[in-house]
């Protein structure tokens, strides 16, 4: 299977952070959720830190939005944030509620040192650069799991527990997502570097990916070990 | 008529900047509003202004969702960057549009300096400070607007060509957004500050909320004056 | 009088903005000082307001610490603080003393609308887009003071009784900042853009600067009419 | 041997993370300090990652600046940037030129996770919230390498190599320190809160002390464990 194509400069990015990108999107807990061996407290333990980082990723999508410089920019970052305050969580909110856990749980939920790593870093990402320092560091998340759900969708087996995980960023609602941000992104190198592959910025945005990416290898990693 | 309530902690603010609240609420931009003696041009000149004023007040807005500390501050403060963002702004594009400007042309707009002045101002009280610092910089436009459209809506007279933007701030919905962010300031001053009456912040919150006042008083008045 | 040397980068923003530096550089309020004819009401009104702007002028700088990459680049902004805040203010606070002025009231002073615009501006350039952004938005104020400074040291008329001002930008220490901070922002754009005239961001950032010495313009204007 | 006194507010935190303190500044780390048991190679790796964790600690003083709201605020602030940036990272790059590695090695070491969790949750502590929550964020750093100094000056062992480390923090001019910052703590929270004790935001911002203070336990476990 050929992974999908999300944009010029998503491709860039991840070829430049390949083996970063290969734990990250065959991380065993992935695999785990594919073939339906991933123990249940794993999978609720990560989905609890998940709803947290996803509320640290709507901050980080509202900071987009503050430094969007285009009509466009401001519409899709203004739309992630909706998504993900109204949306996108969701699915967590179900689950955990059928486990027995509340959204206030959630949202209160201490914070695993992984996953205050990894949001901390993207918020900082945007203070200290600008809109393509922040897009770099919260690509590998959006663009990942719409990865991961398409290749999960087609090779999953049939009695996997993990089918609406799976289902959710396989579907085409979730594609479109990756799409859109990976179009947004690409003209907004266009607006702001021109050619990346020759920008001295290259190597500096490469590294917010690569960072971010290997903050994804961390996040499943504490998601195989509950505490 | 008597004000509307848009809550408690609005309601020591407004009575904390009467002189500036009258100066604003019944400017001689908003009397033409009512009596339909506001030259057009005038009122062009204030929409395309007001455009990009909302286009910098949904970064402020996005800033709020990065300072919220509750699900419920995070709905309001995320639903209220869409709203800006994906309706209000409408109004002035149709508007705009049928007077023969775009939507590029209004993003791109040169700021005059009164709404340079009053957006990056609230943008700073919300760097600065904490949510309810932002909280006093936003209210006097959000609420004042709310109580406008109502006086004007009661008031106005028939042949003013100004009913469209009346009814915009005078319907239910734009009603309940004032009564929504009202009841959520209500709740996060109870929980950041208590008895606002008697706090040491009480002075600094207060001189928030009356700059932003003034500051609307200006933007009136810039709308008088086209250049 | 050839206009002095303060890099590469600079000398491309100050040519891109020629008619906005020229009525910076010389505008009224500025030979005024220079040929002594300025009141001293209008010296006083500055000073006060120049006062409250190195206050915001020393946040915004702060901001650049934030937004460094490099050690060099936290060092200089670092610096740019410390001296703002420990140093400069002095000659301010020493003015308005013998004219019954205390720091505490500068410190407070009610915000002039053409200040407010001017700092906010700057601190929002920074939040919105990278270092460069921001050092676009600071740079006018720095070299410019610096190029008043040294034109009218040379050209000023011996009984002019603002000699002190005139000498504190004229002064060594003065120009060296500039120097320094103009062969910083070299290696920054270096490091972030490379050739500057042929990026796709050329005309963003020159709209920056230029936005910023039109700020500039404003603030003589607002010295030159006391309330 | 009692604590020392660093204010008020100061001995509140400090007495609502109990246990955190204690692990803090009684930890094995510590004692490896003291009595020379530390190995050289733990003392290395630590000091690489605390040379970075100071370019981020600059950074959040540097936003400290940015949301102070007196004169005193931002004096002390810009004091401890400039110390920071310019004094207390020496003994970091002496002592590891000593071992051969140079300050761009330093600043540009990869960052240990929990490093990276650590630095960034100070800066968007200030960014979420005001000068307070931010100095609640930065306070066990200052104070309790202050308080670590002392106690290993009065009871460390003749012979350990770690002397210069001790006495860097034993040192009066670093224990000024300590008392200036909680002095300006106190009247922070005079002039925004009140009575801390009885205010809706006491837990709120003990929380951040006490995360804080768990990040530094992290902090010591990884330089026990170098790579």
């Amino acid at each position: 299977m050929m992974a999908p194509d999300y944009g010029r400069t998503f491709g860039l990015w991840r070829s430049g952070a390949a083996e970063e990108w290969t734990d990250y999107t065959r991380h065993a807990f992935v695999e785990g959720l594919c073939d339906g061996t991933l123990p249940r407290a794993a999978f609720l333990h990560y989905l609890v830190q998940d709803y947290v980082f996803l509320v640290h990723f709507a901050r980080a999508w509202s900071l987009a939005v503050i430094k969007s410089e285009t009509l466009e920019e401001m519409r899709v970052c203004a739309g992630t944030v909706d998504a993900l305050v109204n949306h996108e969580m969701s699915l967590h909110v179900q689950t955990c509620a059928a486990a027995g856990i509340d959204e206030q749980t959630l949202f209160s939920a201490p914070e695993a040192v992984e996953n205050l790593a990894y949001t901390r870093y993207v918020m900082d990402a945007g203070m200290q650069g600008d809109f393509i320092d922040l897009m770099a560091a919260l690509a590998p998340c959006v663009m990942g799991y719409g990865e991961i759900g398409l290749r999960l969708a087609q090779s999953r087996t049939h009695d996997t527990p993990y089918g609406d995980w799976i289902g959710t960023y396989a579907a085409a609602d979730y594609q479109q997502v990756c799409t859109t941000v990976g179009a947004m992104i690409d003209t907004a190198v266009d607006r702001r570097i021109g050619d990346l592959a020759t920008s001295p910025r290259r190597q500096a945005i490469q590294d917010r990916f690569t960072k971010a990416t290997a903050l994804e290898v961390g996040f499943w990693q504490m998601g195989l070990t509950p505490q």
